[in-house]
């Protein structure tokens, strides 16, 4: 027989499946939420159950958009340059970029990186609808603001052969030292980018 | 504008009330459950809704029980010992205590410790019950199994009080070296604790 009440463990689990907490850490946030107020587990409730329904993507940028939207606003709206496009991964990675307030083209997520061994081919990927964006929308820059991984790589080699011979620039983010980060402390691979992205002063 | 959708907006800012949990996690959580399964995500809307209305308290021992249940079965199993009371802080310290699969006796929540800093006095604490059952149930020992701290000995040496001159045996969980620690990275007081409580071999 379980120590904890039914309705607790099913919250635990449930709990435990987010990444990277484990049963301790799902125990945790179980009680937290059991010693506080109605109204607080009522709004995660809320915000959990609305979560699937009021969410959809932007056909255009695929984007997160609220449902009954037609496209995400980074897209229609007019100050934004519709010629520059910044190419990022996942949805999130939109708000790291637009936190910085400086970037005024619009995005395009792709839904992943090129990753063969998780079994994701370029054609999972929205690469396909990135192409017909730069021919409709007569795009001069593909800016990649995507990981410097072996999949980021891969990804931005297979967007490269499928730009083909359009006028397009195809830049991707500068890789070099991280800013506050010693130079004793920064990988080999780092520190060659950073060597060969010299910059003069 | 926010650049994501505001349901996703509340579901960061929900998740973001969990203890330890920052704006970064509460994204990383956010992010999964919509790219997971709907069905995910309405589990835990579903464990969430039920969680106040079908959790109680057992009035004797103030462990967590199904709405319903009368008292924890961990009071009323007749193979538990009544007459030993193991004074826990918080209802999940059983689990812990119940995980050695050791302790026949039962439990009583205190609902927390005694904590001046945080306007917790012992009257907030289940300790009047515990005394109640005390004389009730004719207890022959009571273990504290509360935490070795200020706190901790603050509640112990209250209940100490309140026992007055009944023939109860108080003990409390022994204070020593954690097993796997070294002896050179035990802090002073345990190290202290350790020495003062040595046993024959």
């Amino acid at each position: 027989m379980s120590v904890l009440p039914k309705s607790l463990e099913k919250l635990i689990e449930a709990l435990g499946r987010l990444p990277g907490v484990g049963p301790r850490t799902a125990e945790r946030y179980a009680y937290a939420l059991l010693k506080s107020d109605v109204s607080k587990s009522a709004e995660l409730s809320d915000a959990l159950t609305n979560l699937h329904d009021n969410i959809s993507y932007c056909p255009k940028t695929f984007a997160l958009i609220e449902k009954g939207q037609k496209y995400s606003y980074l897209y229609t709206d007019p100050a934004r340059d519709k010629t520059v496009i910044a190419v990022v991964a996942e949805p999130f990675d939109i708000v790291a970029l637009e936190k910085i307030g400086e970037f005024k083209g619009t995005y395009h997520v792709l839904g992943g990186l090129v990753s063969p061994i998780d079994g994701v081919g370029p054609e999972q990927l929205h690469i396909k609808e990135l192409i017909s964006r730069i021919d409709e929308d007569k795009v001069k820059e593909v800016i990649l603001a995507i990981n410097a991984s072996v999949e980021g790589e891969s990804t931005a080699l297979y967007i490269q052969q499928q730009l083909g011979d359009r006028e397009v620039t195809l830049t991707r983010l500068a890789r070099g030292l991280p800013i506050g980060v010693d130079l004793e402390y920064a990988d080999q691979i780092t520190l060659s980018r950073a060597l060969e992205g010299r910059q003069a002063v």
